[in-house]
């Protein structure tokens, strides 16, 4: 295996397939980066136990200048790697398996001779049979995931909890993440016919994932296997695994009829709730609570070692019967976080009954909902 | 005490006085920042064991917009404090004492009620006897510190080498820091008249002072008393402690006489130095190898785990002996830091004795001093 080519563009490629590489991992050789050099290009991979990542390089990228000289296959220490390609002198550089899987690396007067690890003893990719396939536009695709991703359970006891639940039926994408103490669900149109399916993406693939989809314009295609999901875009795979077992049906959750409702301007909110929260995470329970009357809403911080905050907040409309809920202002800012800028409906029952957020406008497409914390 | 004012413009100041005051100190008083109101404006200061800083805020600024409505002095928690301030929801805030130490903080809807500390219990700064002064542009003063800091001991064994010497004699001010590894002296000349002395400055204030002097153009005022050292622009008085002792006589490790000197330009020197270090620092001895020729200068880097990089340097000029040294390639890559973007003549004698590096051109000024690592 030899070949020649521009330093930069080869670092991103590297780059990209260093997300799926851990260097925590117990099977050394996945500490490493997989390359492969064809007549065609240059395939790059890595992986961990629950994802991988595959980039291509191909000999017709003139960015690239790729020069191949003999085909062949190594896997490299891909951290070690990575910095002495960063280093290099010259734009240049040329890579050649010598023997023994050591590799020679040279550019301008510097000569790197690292040792390597057979490629046939890398495990295999999944082999994806291009039955069930779904296209999405990246920029709705990470959309979706940051909606969701952050109410994933980040505690391994209930493992289907720390994954996205996503369905498709009846034309309808569902998204759906909980911790048992929150809940984030959006749903999109899909246009295109595919295969119904039931699948939970583990939500930590998920947030690497929506870093690798740097191309907002780009389409992602999504093929969906027995226990695997790829995602590929056009110089990118990206493997999942999923989730085995039943996602509770968070359905039965979700409140139909309320008796408070607020319109606010999140921004707004989420400023007055950041403040509040200062002092009750210096308490030792992190709680704020609102006092919900007909002409003024309230929200009280309060820690007995610094102090206590109050404040008269701003809002749009309220209806409904008064109101005293406290709940975790942690929760709160990750939802209001996740609608950004506009307006939000808060909808109540009673103080010890969850309550949700929805679009002022456009109700139907995303909710949230938070379990407040009893006080008494 | 009352008073209100812009809130980012005390933000700044806060800021500064921050930097002196840790969470991690035994004093709770300290982890406070204290403030006292008087007619003419605002003093905070912040302080630990070693530096304190003082910053003052007149009534006279009129980006500030103080309006002074009662004198007085707190203590508040300041990282909390802090904290409240920069999330304020109005550019405005007002700040008063009501009772038992508590401080009431109003920005728009926005009421904090914080619990503070009788500033009476809050250490007195010590008192500058206005007599040995010196002044520096700020720019001058920095640079000074960024050549010699780096070298000083992060051991507490020899407690007098975590310190910077400076001495003035002569009209000339000589810094210099060693850790008995390598060695970075730099001098000045001082045309104003002042007395001379002989004082070791702690490296960490000196860190923590060149990042608070943000402004090249001022000139630092440099007062000396028994135990401290008071550094003053415009806006900041910053007291650091001096180390106690006496530091070693550096002058005689300092070589006069050579058998084998090369120039190099630096960012050359330093990338080829980096290059290699990234092989020395996977093995268990961090070193690396450099083998002068009269024709041709090898520099080599070596790790039986992953492998070994030789790069023929680039270099200016060599002249003497033939040598084969071995040295800690993060002390050489620390001193090109320091020299920048010049040209260096490095001077050896033999294997096993220190080298040293000057600016080719003004080598009289600024001289750093390497010892070899003893390989067989």
């Amino acid at each position: 295996m030899k070949f020649s080519l521009k330093r930069t563009v080869f670092m991103q490629e590297l780059q990209t397939v260093q997300r799926a590489i851990s260097t925590k991992t117990t099977i050394p050789i996945l500490t490493g980066v997989k390359i492969v050099v064809t007549e065609e290009g240059i395939t790059l991979t890595g992986s961990n136990a629950d994802i991988s990542i595959e980039t291509f390089l191909s000999i017709q990228n003139e960015s690239a200048q790729l020069q191949i000289e003999e085909t062949g296959k190594i896997v490299l220490q891909a951290r070690f790697f990575s910095e002495i390609v960063r280093r290099l002198p010259e734009e240049e550089f040329t890579l050649e398996v010598i023997e023994n899987n050591q590799v020679a690396i040279t550019s301008g007067k510097a000569n790197f001779t690292v040792n390597g690890l057979d490629a046939d003893n890398y495990p295999h990719l999944p082999v994806i049979e291009s039955q069930n396939q779904m296209k999405l536009p990246v920029h709705v695709f990470t959309k979706l995931i940051n909606e969701t991703g952050f109410a994933v359970s980040q505690h391994e006891s209930r493992p289907i909890l720390t994954g996205v639940h996503f369905v498709l039926n009846d034309q309808k994408l569902l998204a759906v993440a909980t911790d048992s103490h929150r809940l984030s669900q959006r749903i999109i149109p899909i246009e295109q016919a595919v295969e119904n399916f039931d699948i939970v993406i583990p939500g930590k693939s998920l947030t690497e994932l929506s870093r690798s989809l740097t191309n907002e314009e780009e389409l992602v295609e999504i093929s969906i296997m027995e226990n695997q999901v790829l995602f590929k875009t056009e110089t990118m795979y990206f493997y999942s695994r999923l989730l085995e077992g039943n996602y509770p049906d968070t359905n039965r959750l979700i409140p139909s009829s309320f008796n408070t409702e607020i319109d606010f301007y999140v921004p707004q909110l989420l400023a007055a709730i950041e403040r509040a929260s200062l002092l009750s995470h210096e308490g030792r329970n992190n709680i704020v609570r609102l006092s919900i009357q007909s002409d003024s809403v309230v929200l009280y911080g309060n820690s007995p070692e610094v102090g206590k905050v109050e404040e008269s907040l701003s809002y749009e409309k309220v209806t409904g019967d008064p109101l005293e809920i406290s709940f975790n202002p942690d929760y709160m800012k990750a939802a209001l976080r996740a609608f950004g800028d506009m307006s939000v409906t808060v909808k109540f029952i009673s103080a010890v009954r969850p309550f949700t957020l929805e679009p002022t406008e456009n109700s139907l497409e995303f909710i949230q909902l938070i379990t407040p914390v009893r006080t008494n």
